[in-house]
């Protein structure tokens, strides 16, 4: 999302909406409270816990009751369509694995920071969504001829930037009529708990978390490209303000190791005892497939392969595990992602909304002869 | 908990454990983002949906088989009893809504502020725990005469002020013995997510959050005060570093305010269109029944009283409203509780650790004739 403040409230920061101290605001303390990363002990799991998989919502979380809801499907087509959820439930039901990661991931890492949510490396997980796939829904419709956009708008409204809207995002047609791509009514096998888009959100395998609208309440098509703040000026690839920038899409490759050992409370530095330990996460690459996993155990001079498992589906990660006979000492071990195009995750990377951050995590580890 | 770091690890803030900036450490954003709150608009439900509740966890998630857990209950009782899971849901079963609170939540409002998970109001919940009684388990076991605490420990383990340890908490018997106090095993109706505690822990209604052990894999009486660190040296009220200071037990007092209006995404500031609003949020006092909330449209300088719900239970909150006729303008909106002891909320308060924070909530509104 965008940095910057809205002349009705208070200046966050110095007003530039990137901070070149490393300490945070109280700003973004408290979206860090509300939204929620996944604690990376929860790689250990193919399908993320429910209520551990990470959250984002930008404004509130909206009440819609079931009852009364309906889906508007309109704009550019030949028989706008009304569709109750007992009746999107009642279409053909696909569930399918999917590893979700918000775009602003990796954020609260680069330096100068961008102020915003302050992710660094936890907004992520993978769940098994239920859904009715889209792409029948507007062919029964009809999409007519000069559609080239697909407008997803969501109940949540808020502010952003001094722009007073509701979330709304688009895809293009081709985009929005692939296959994999559902309105979702089930998270896990459950209904969807609000704050994950009670009753209906949309998910598009492959592509950051902000596609994904929640609370997803119309759909339309249109002939032009999507003016829409959450479009046009937020999560976008830009490296100097006022710069249009490109927009951010697909989820680039990452990996992440679940730290070993046990955490310090405060530090989360981790403490070990000596011997043979297996390091293990999880690797993705939203669309494309992860080739290969590297572990480094000494701050990136030196990588070993790890092995991978089968990804768990085919818009979810895999996991990946490597041995590691480790010696009292202090470590910094590492981990990168190599995907089928051949891009691998940079030591680190900046700009200006922080965006798209997959730069290598970074774990401290102590590691002792014996704990006590 | 406590404050400091630990010498085996990096410094945090000055080593004081005390933070003199407004300004937040990247340590305590890293422990914001692994934990989290209950976004505030979630005050609307009675029952918190279970993925909203708040969650504060020390060290990392255990993970735990159902099958092959065994609560081993032993120590000064006349026959050591070893349960499975199945052996405990076959027991009697309670379902009981609960308020849970954080002891640290607020903490994050203190100046000078006290370094840890860093709490503004959030650290919230009511969920509906079905367990079994304890009494009852005890009672078979049986107590010796000279038992005077039971202590309770989880299976996470961590690092704390250099001291590594399994998270262990006690109660005196008396307390551990009361009717309404559970060993859960399902939370909202599904079993416990591996986050809350699967496959057991233990429910204290009244008592701040730490004292509901989760990840439960022993039950121990005890003739002494107990010693461990998250009794001894974590959760206490001190004002100075190295007086024992007191223990901390009880919810105080608190009433919550759902924000009205919409927020702007980075300064959460609430923009609300000019007219009647009905103000509202639900407030709670541990084992003590709320008498009155009040709520202040002007920083607090007079008070309404609030039309108050009958409470979701006998250890749950009760939801109050207010209703505002709300003319443009900026606003600082607030609320208080008060309970049956006469106990109020005050306008601010601090101590060593940030425990039992109950101070009003403030929350900053921009009134608008026509919001665009």
């Amino acid at each position: 999302m965008a940095h910057g403040h809205s002349s009705r409230f208070h200046t966050v920061g110095d007003g530039s909406g990137i901070e070149h101290s490393d300490r945070f605001t109280r700003e973004e303390v408290a979206l860090a409270l509300r939204n929620r990363g996944m604690p990376l002990e929860g790689l250990r799991y193919p399908i993320t816990p429910s209520g551990m998989h990470y959250l984002l919502v930008h404004f509130d979380i909206p009440h819609i009751e079931a009852k009364g809801y309906r889906l508007h499907i309109g704009g550019l087509v030949e028989r706008g369509v009304s569709l109750s959820l007992d009746e999107i439930k009642a279409r053909p039901a696909v569930t399918m694995p999917v590893t979700m990661e918000c775009a602003g991931n990796g954020r609260a890492l680069m330096a100068p920071r961008p102020i915003s949510q302050p992710w660094m490396v936890e907004a992520i997980g993978t769940a098994e969504w239920t859904g009715t796939p889209l792409a029948p829904i507007l062919d029964e419709a009809g999409l007519r001829p000069e559609s080239s956009e697909i407008v997803f708008t969501g109940a949540d409204r808020g502010v952003q930037d001094n722009n007073v809207h509701l979330y709304e995002r688009s895809l293009t047609v081709a985009e929005a009529t692939r296959e994999e791509v559902l309105l979702a009514y089930a998270m896990n096998g459950a209904p969807l708990e609000p704050q994950h888009g009670f009753p209906l959100r949309l998910i598009v395998p492959g592509w950051y978390g902000m596609t994904n609208v929640k609370w997803l309440t119309s759909i339309e098509a249109i002939d032009h490209e999507f003016g829409g703040f959450q479009q046009a000026e937020a999560y976008r690839y830009q490296t100097e303000s006022g710069e249009p920038g490109e927009p951010v899409t697909l989820i680039r490759p990452r990996a992440l190791m679940a730290p070993p050992g046990i955490p310090d409370f405060l530090t989360r530095t981790r403490l070990l005892e000596a011997g043979r330990v297996t390091l293990s996460g999880r690797a993705w690459a939203g669309r494309e497939q992860v080739t290969g996993v590297e572990v480094s155990t000494d701050g990136g001079k030196s990588w070993s392969e790890a092995v991978l498992e089968a990804p768990v589906g085919r818009f979810a990660w895999r996991g990946w595990s490597c041995d590691w006979d480790a010696k009292p000492g202090s470590y910094e071990l590492s981990v990168r992602a190599t995907c089928a195009t051949g891009a691998r995750q940079p030591d680190e990377m900046w700009n200006l909304q922080g965006m798209g951050n997959n730069a290598c995590q970074r774990i401290a580890v102590v590691v002792e002869e014996r704990l006590a």
